[in-house]
């Protein structure tokens, strides 16, 4: 069983930056999160894009953002659990939290700070008969591991963003790239639906628009899926994967019932230190709300700050807590 | 008269960054600053100094934050009126408010939002008889450029923070640096206290305990402080510069006239929009207090973001706000 002073469900920016407030009051910190790497949203949705509403930062790439917290949080040697969606959570009689992973993992802490985002994101998926169990077996929802691609034949589906740039990117690592698109126009980037146009003018990838999935097809594995156009035609294209890039639905999961007030997703939470009406249980960042709330990746940075100065008489029930400025000694003097 | 959506007082990180917030509702800000220069605090009394709690910062020089601050507020084309004192407070029949500076400046808008940190600083004085005939001749109360002091003789007095910290940091750049302090132990950083005791045990700083400064000696210029010790054997030191770091004494000014509601000098908020008792009226940054205040920049930051909301239907009484994120089209669609 893992220990620390507070577990962190969720390793997004303010997830990271919690670790940061939490250290400074001398708190150690474990964080579970579901996708398989830190930064949340930002490094699994959008790590190319320009963020510009983080003060400090005229422009910032999300994933510099994230490269940049995990910089300023390492001296306080935060502990991770990737890649597991967190489950269950119990109370032991000395009040501690065990929060445990559908994978079994456990972490015991004094305090539980929830930063899970909007929750923890699921694919959606194109409604075809027997897609489930194709699902590891050339069916993939998420590009983890571009390598995985290197000299095969893929066929993706969608019109966003990530469907556009997963599309630019793979074509010069699979053998093949098919992009299928139910309408005649993207969703995503005009620069990038402009780049996939081309590469399609220029032979590079086949692009089918106006098309929809119809079925896949193998044994045991991919071996084609059927298409659709919109005058019924049906075609067969060969192919080792299918990726449908329908966007990601989030979902709050197990969290739902932990016995904390909710409004609608949201964690309902107090603006005096961002508890919950669980005691010991803090909400902040995208998932929480309260009068006023915005759901800014900067919002999110204040209620760490102010979570932790509540968390200390958690952690540390019998020391007063006495506030430092960074800016006499560092952190290192923390 | 100068015409502006938002008159913000103060031009420190927090009423800089509210120039973002409010820009990205289309509302125009003017700001104000007693201080010639924008930056407040981190330009005017630590420029130089790291910060290390800026989130997506592992450390940002302070006056590097300002520089960035301020690029990101370009696009909003903030005007400025720098090196004048508010003073008056006045209200026109259409619910305007105009601001006007002890300089005569005045200015017009809907909203007014104070960001003036703590106040305007004036730094405390230690009671020595000739004291100002010798300030900006040897006599100096802030440390703007270290290299000022460059193989020069410093008396430091103080024992708090920026005593601890500037005779460490100039110890290295004077030729000599004594420190005078009235007590036994110091009120700064212990981890700080012990780097000067240190110091002085090596012998590269003088340090005097238990010490008064009893006059201040020259022709013109600084030649020489006196110091009491508490045998009452008064000691001469040789010096071209005495700088008595006793901190500063933050003065709310006529702002304490215009009948917000104050806790201590702090003006009392809600946590939904951070607005005063008076109608149209907000204070963010280190100037307000709320349950659970802290006085870190980055809440200042939240702060600004949750006021421009409120602020727009004072601005904009007759549109409904859409709320659109900066990552969609970055800053230049606003």
């Amino acid at each position: 069983m893992i220990q620390t002073d507070i577990c962190i469900i969720g390793a997004g920016p303010v997830g990271l930056f919690a670790v940061f407030e939490a250290g400074l009051l001398k708190m150690r910190c474990h964080l579970i999160d579901a996708l398989p790497q830190i930064g949340g949203q930002l490094s699994e949705i959008y790590p190319k894009k320009p963020i510009y509403d983080i003060p400090g930062f005229p422009e910032v790439n999300a994933q510099t953002l994230v490269d940049n917290l995990r910089e300023q949080i390492e001296p306080f040697k935060p502990t991770f659990t990737l890649g597991e969606r967190v489950d269950g959570l119990t109370r032991t009689e000395d009040g501690s939290f065990i929060v445990t992973t559908v994978d079994g993992t456990q972490v015991k802490s004094k305090v539980v700070v929830i930063a899970a985002g909007l929750g923890s994101f699921e694919p959606r998926k194109p409604e075809l008969q027997n897609l489930e169990r194709f699902e590891g077996r050339g069916v993939t929802y998420m590009v983890k591991d571009p390598e995985t691609f290197r000299q095969r034949r893929l066929v993706i589906a969608g019109g966003g963003d990530s469907a556009l740039d997963w599309t630019i990117y793979l074509s010069s690592i699979a053998e093949r790239v098919t992009l299928i698109h139910r309408n005649e126009s993207f969703r995503g980037a005009p620069d990038s639906a402009e780049k996939v146009l081309k590469l399609a003018a220029e032979g590079k990838i086949d692009l089918l628009l106006s098309a929809n999935l119809q079925s896949v097809n193998g044994n045991g594995v991919v071996k084609s899926v059927s298409v659709v156009d919109k005058q019924k035609v049906v075609k067969e294209i060969e192919t080792d994967f299918l990726i449908p890039l329908f966007g990601l639905s989030p979902k709050l999961g197990p969290i739902a019932d932990w016995g904390l007030n909710l409004d609608k997703s949201a964690i309902e939470v107090n603006t005096v230190d961002y508890s919950t009406n669980v005691e010991g249980i803090f909400a902040i960042g995208d998932i929480n709300t309260y009068p006023g709330k915005l759901k800014l990746i900067l919002c999110g940075f204040h209620e760490a700050a102010l979570m932790a100065q509540r968390a200390f008489e958690f952690v540390y029930p019998s020391q007063k807590l006495s506030f430092k400025y960074t800016t006499v000694n560092g952190v290192n003097a923390f």
